[in-house]
């Protein structure tokens, strides 16, 4: 299940189809105990069986700056997949807050062009949790600002 | 069936869920034209029936730096819906190139805290293009880089 995940991720469009992500899967309990330390907002990965850090991979960018772009739409390909598959799974942010970048580049000893954007903690949801309908109207404009 | 890619866009996550994001569809001739001049790889404007600039709000950024993130997953579920209902469309990228959010700024004299990051030119296809697997187990690594 995992792998397709993966691949869901791997299908999201990228800048001259450039495909600049690294994914790193953590199912090992100990690493994921430590988590917490590198984004005190993943505090959750103490309960999920899984997760995966997206990264972003800077030898891998011809068109400079778009890479976030990229790995933002694999993340969200591996959030619908997950959710289609009966998971639950949050965006837990990283990068552009240096201090976590650092944090998860030392735990993992990243390379320098490897850039960690998110961690999605996940795992089979406890209860359903509904999803407000987050549309907006004055959002939308037509032709002209 | 526009209102219903807009659900689907607004339906992504954000940081804090503060949505930082505003829509500007376009179905004028007269504009969809005119779309080239700020962005050369727009070409296809021209022949579609539709495009939709994806714009960051930075007015509605409680987390700095996280709106490209947020508004690539409000494109990546644009993309899907459109998919889902037969549609063709395309991420043609805006930010972070400065001519780009500079042409589009002044093509819809855009407020400055208005940042256009992305075109989605769509339109219902002549033909089927089929999707490349981009599925590379070189880019999965598991509990440590």
């Amino acid at each position: 299940m995992v792998m397709e995940l993966l691949h869901a991720a791997m299908s999201a469009p990228s800048a001259g189809n450039q495909q600049p992500w690294q994914f790193l899967v953590i199912d090992d309990r100990k690493v994921l105990d430590s988590l917490q330390n590198a984004n005190p907002n993943a505090k959750m990965c103490k309960e999920a069986q899984l997760a995966i850090l997206v990264c972003g991979d800077a030898t891998k960018e011809k068109y400079p700056g778009f890479w976030v772009q990229d790995c933002s739409a694999a993340v969200m390909n591996l959030l619908l997949a997950a959710h289609d598959r009966g998971l639950g799974a949050v965006w837990t942010g990283i990068y552009p807050i240096q201090e976590r970048v650092e944090g998860f580049r030392r735990l993992f000893k990243l390379p320098e062009t490897i850039i960690p954007l998110a961690l999605i903690p996940m795992g089979f949801p406890a209860k359903e949790s509904p999803q407000a309908d987050r549309f907006q109207s004055e959002r939308v404009h037509r032709n002209a600002w």
